[in-house]
């Protein structure tokens, strides 16, 4: 029977300015919807898994776009809670050549930073779940989103699911009073699988060394039951292209991937998530080495399609691995 | 020389699903902007007026892009205050037929809402000024609405600056504590021309008469400083079709326009401040009966064309009220 | 708790021409979805009720297209068999004023005429269902599609659960050698809500009368388990502009619902369609008369939106059917 | 065999702004092409006739651009002579409601207005011709189309081809130094069919009457070669809707078509040359009332499609004069 | 006087899934047409020789639209058949980067499948033909296909009319019954030029050999007639960058073109077919070192638009095999 | 205070065929303007430069169109004269790869060939002014283009302004009877700063030299009061890919910036006048090798949007400049 995957984040709209245009000049928009967590559930959703994702909608048309979004792609919104508030919104002025991306987020006092611990049923969401996943941005939010990123992983733990997070650090966050150390070490505590880099490890678990292996390895030694730590690492020449490598860290050895060259990037939004779901898609079902090799894969196939979230199934990632499929005309 | 025209109000994103979709399924959204206020300041200068709107605007590019929607439409931003802070949208599913039309607002906690009255330079806005006009929506957003639109009227009335309010009266604003009845009176107070219907004369004002004519002469003996009032009459028998009449009480007098048919109707949103925008132009250049027949012909010639804004000229509006171009190809 | 209706039909890709352009000489095509009986499917999804559509799908990129126009629209599929072949396609060339609009079809060979009556999971299709619903296209495709339509009502009969026909009768199909009188009246037989006008009744039953009522008597005494009668009466004016009505008979008595003008026609596409679920929800909900207005509403709603299924809620319907929402802006 | 018709004129680019937009604000325009006489040709060639068209384009990819359009709607280009110089263009705003369309012209010194008699191989385009067609709009260009046109019809007299003439006035050409009547009578000298209104009787040859029969006869007693007058009685009550009549004046008799009520209209551009290609059409294969029957028909069906050219076959035109297919869906 | 070439072969419509995305979740296709013969004369036709195809349509508005399709670009449609049937179409979702492109097939039970070798003119088609070209493609189709192909090669023998053949491999055709051993060496016994790889030889002429050079001595022992064979060497990176090279064995030598490096490649499609057109006009016109670098710069220029046909004029093939207008911007 | 810069020269309108198709066959056309010196202009406003453009537009809705444009992009309109005539357009088919973009011109007898100098306020626009720029395009339209760009350089000089010249020399341009020689040497000896490769000094000013720096010093020994000379050198590799780097020889001494390699160009055109812009803005704020290398990075951020003019902010050409944003995703 196919694995289950629990995400829990915010769904933002994105409106994205077409065909190269800037975002001052623009008079219309591509619509897509994207959030680190549940960009994570859809990629696995397309690799067959069966995903469910925590998040809270307003009760309004958008609320019921971002539903139905959800659905097409594959995820259960049973643990979806619709209430009165607002989307968050963010506007991508697509980068090219030596052109940076831009982005500006509309994410403030959103239905989700509202959202209840006390309004998910746990029992539903976690039924059968083998496995549950958070980022940094959610304890970024709000108190309440904070609380409930705890709950879940209190939830996850007493029912015995394998945890992971991404411990992405996103200075413009943290704006109601709490700061990432007081509370990502509590997360972590409970937490089995940790992507970050060493940005990530000083600015929520106060960890600074050099070198990423030494700073994993300090890490465990203070959170003992973490079983990897993986990162990916990204050199980029310009919005246009990008070099791509992953490196997993996990029981004291380092696995290095393939390095991919990505020329002619179509959007680049959304690898880190298509990278997470390969890895917990990985880790869930191969071996260390062919993990960090599914696991950029899937990272590289999503900087070739519109939108935050890797449409590709398991066996087009697969096809990229062995090399088969690159630059061939599929009939 | 041209007359000088100044608004003040909040200028929101329109979002709008194309080709008669609905929200909850649209992958893409066509860009404009509007505010009730700004939209009357817009028209006034494609009549060849100058025009100054009093706003706030974020200080990112979706503010940067308002700013060059007002510059290109003729509109003076020396009363544009830049600031932090995020920018109101509304969405819009055009209606068709018998389906209505629908919107859903994300308003709340802009920018706008948080102009301090310290922030606007009154004398440079004010240079010059011919007429001074607002609408029932500002006071209904925040604490600080309500006082920008005091001290607007307080700096027109010390520089001899004709007035006017729309007073629009919008249940769902007024979130901030205040209810109409406390705050539109003392604006009222300081307004020449009054538009609205029997309803918002009964929120904003508490008069309360089953004919408009007598309500508008109750309100006359409270406010006696008021020169005329005015609205529009609209039936609405379908999304596309509706008849459109104007009606002005004047110095004891009745003033009825000319009733349009309006069949395969583009886009209705702005409509009554298109008319907004004639009924200033003609009562700063006209007879009255001329005021309401030019008035009426520019709100119908808005519902041809697509965005909150109309974008006819006078000499266009004049030759629908002479009845020349109706119906012919123009070279 | 929600009630159950279970449809089977073929699916086939729409290509519509747009921007009122002629097939012959079109650059792109804008696509959607829709088969008579899964747009009634999808209309009383988006009713709120709980929906199933048996079909066979094609095991390729257009399959899964598909499925997920179910999904998004809220149709379970349980029972969708995905299997080799190809999917049926039509285009369409939208009619406007005296032109009509044009039909082009590509739907011989298609992987739902190949679908076996044991290729369904029954139980599970019908686990819990209400109404199931056919129409005459199907049995009308190959002798494989009229099989599993007599399947399909007879293991409604066993469990119990209304069923309803759509007899349209089509001209242009019937092609695997049977005639409409070899098949439909075996399938009437386990019918319990027949909708069809003179020609279909002629055709499909062998019943010849000048008047429907009479012919709903003739039937009604032949097959005295049916118990309704229905069918639009629509009078086209012209591709943009018709006029509707809904009549039922039934026990005995004729209803009628009232005449709806529609101008300004976006798309007639599943008028019918929309129909037959308003008809299916009154039967289960309302009395005869909310009944036939309910249905008429629902198919004027649909004559609103781009493509074959009506989007519309059942609060929607209601308030079209109060008149309370038309020609308003719904904020 | 089918038979031939020769038309002369200039074809212009046409640059349409889009989604009822302003042409002082677009950021795209759609392109098409047309011409007067070009239109007629494609029309024609719609219906099965075989359509040589005269005309000079530019020796660039604009030249090739129209050179194709002529080609794919089925006109022979053996009469397209391509030389330096440019194309004219026109710029369409469309009207909607009480908004008028509004042209913008770009045509001055273009190829057309260049070409020479001597580049035409007269032989070549008027073999096996039965009928030549010109307007008025040409011999105002220039002298050189003013003598081209003078040519063609003497190089058909000669070879006793049937002629007709659109003596369309158009105030803001004849720039060259000749007036109308400089020039217009010398061709309806040469001319077998007049279309034209009481302002283009009056402008080219001075004829003046109130009632159009009597001129007529007037003009045909100066002209006795003359055969038949034609023209529309357009009622335009806005953009969106107007009445169309056609009348015809041949061997003393009147006959009037039926009038066409057009609501909804698409686009107005060319309905008069689709006009003139049905009357060219019914009095080489109809009955006098049948021609404007067929005449009009066309015409009302160019207003249902966009683009200069009626694109509608002999067949679309005769089902709408028999009333068969209005507001029907053709499978 | 100018060549002519005749070309034989079935046209699909090709429907595009625009802005880089996927097959499964777009809502609109842009419309092309191609087919590998009918590119060659596509592309012949814009070298400025001319190009007459043999194929069928279907008798309704899509057969219409190919009909144009072959017509605007130049291609005389003497030898189309019309008749009852369906138009063969593929989808295709454009790759990018290492995303392969994809291709869904909807193209059996086709009009052309059913094109019988009496319904073409041969005497028409063939009328001052110098060259004659087929694919591998065809005789895969269907009986009927793999006859009229042997036909038109006897046909062309007849009359001393040069063939070609591209013996284009597809494993997925040849399902009516036969094999390519069955019927490809008797057509390649009266073909004069062969395009193909090793790949094509051993499955269409059961040459097997490591070397594309000794396998072409081999092919030409059996087949003595033989004049020429050629191929193109793609080295694909990615989707989005190949490499290309030209091959021709002819008289006993070996001609190689420059190695062309493509980067942001826009469209492959068709390549292979522009390169057939290249190598055609080359042996017609040029020497054999130029005939490879005319054949595969026409090639590389087809990768830089859109569609299925090249676009490229000779004198835009000849420059870019001189290097002059590499990146230039044309005034 | 800001600087002031004030541009002269004519306003183009682009009309560009959209998504790789050829000019030939296109159906749309994107809109976008542009014109040397104007796009400096425009450059200059978006650094926050004031700038104010001279040029003459005609008196109908395209002129508006364009007045709007400058508008928009911060450039005053107080040097635009509205009068009769045409607006100059060019047609842009945008390259890719191998295949090189193609510019059609339709720019003779335009409005702005006929501006007359008395027609400039010249106190008006040169009020505050601390720059003025021409190109050699302007003198080689018409008589009175080179009589305006004189009296514009005497203005500046009177009024102490620092001037440059882009000596452009464009071979399709002089066609009114003078050539280069006769003009250009007269307007150089009025300029401070020179921009041009050894062509455009060999055909504007007659000097020949292998050597660029050698041709700097022949120039200023013939006009002592140049202050400094600058070119782009451009290797372009195709349309998709060129380098580019910038040289300044000013004081005796040259300066080199850093070469960029762009890959994945959007659009080069308007990237020398981007350059320009950036000369100004360094020569004006910044030391000299600080100065190519501002100029060289706007130049290559030009390349990356749509459209002739450089949408960038001093603050993104200074981040290029940095090397901090390149390939970064700014939040
Ligand atoms: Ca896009
Ligand atoms: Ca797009
Ligand atoms: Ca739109
Ligand atoms: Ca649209
Ligand atoms: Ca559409
Ligand atoms: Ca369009
Ligand atoms: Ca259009
Ligand atoms: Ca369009
Ligand atoms: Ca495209
Ligand atoms: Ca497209
Ligand atoms: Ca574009
Ligand atoms: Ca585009
Ligand atoms: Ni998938
Ligand atoms: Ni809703
Ligand atoms: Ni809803
Ligand atoms: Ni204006
Ligand atoms: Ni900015
Ligand atoms: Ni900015
Ligand atoms: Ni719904
Ligand atoms: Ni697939
Ligand atoms: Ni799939
Ligand atoms: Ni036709
Ligand atoms: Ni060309
Ligand atoms: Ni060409
Ligand atoms: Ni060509
Ligand atoms: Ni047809
Ligand atoms: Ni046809
Ligand atoms: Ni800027
Ligand atoms: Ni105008
Ligand atoms: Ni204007």
């Amino acid at each position: 029977m196919s694995q289950k995957v629990v995400t829990l984040g915010e769904v933002l709209m994105r409106l994205t300015v077409p065909n190269n245009k800037r975002l001052f000049q623009t008079v219309n928009f591509d619509v897509t919807f994207g959030g680190s967590e549940a960009n994570v559930g859809v990629s696995l959703a397309h690799f067959g898994l069966k995903a469910t994702h925590i998040t809270a909608l307003p009760h309004n048309d958008l609320g019921e776009r971002v539903s139905r979004f959800l659905k097409l792609n594959g995820v259960s919104n049973k643990g979806v809670v619709r209430k009165e508030g607002r989307l968050g919104i963010y506007y991508l002025e697509s980068g090219a050549m030596q052109r940076p991306s831009r982005i500006v987020y509309d994410r403030f006092d959103t239905t989700f930073g509202d959202l209840d611990e006390s309004e998910v049923n746990w029992d539903v969401v976690f039924k059968g779940a083998d496995w549950f996943h958070y980022s940094g941005i959610t304890p970024a939010i709000s108190q309440k989103a904070a609380d409930v990123t705890l709950r879940a992983l209190k939830e996850a733990r007493k029912r015995g699911i394998t945890t992971s997070g991404d411990i992405n650090y996103r200075r413009n966050l943290w704006q109601y009073g709490k700061q990432p150390l007081d509370v990502m070490p509590g997360l972590v505590e409970l937490t089995d699988v940790v992507v970050g880099g060493r940005v990530d490890l000083e600015n929520c678990l106060g960890i600074v060394n050099e070198d990423w292996e030494t700073n994993c390895k300090m890490v465990q030694e203070k959170y003992p039951h973490i079983k990897a730590f993986s990162k990916t690492i990204r050199n980029a020449m310009s919005a246009s292209r990008n070099e791509l490598t992953a490196v997993m860290y996990k029981d004291g050895k380092m696995y290095t991937s393939k390095t991919y060259e990505m020329k002619n990037i179509v959007d680049r939004i959304g690898g880190g998530d298509a990278f997470m779901a390969g890895l917990i898609y990985g880790l869930l079902n191969l071996e260390e080495q062919q993990t960090v090799e599914f696991a950029i894969a899937a990272s590289v196939l999503k900087h070739s399609t519109i939108g935050d979230v890797n449409l590709s199934s398991k066996e087009e990632v697969e096809e990229l691995v062995s090399g088969n499929s690159v630059g061939r005309l599929l009939r």
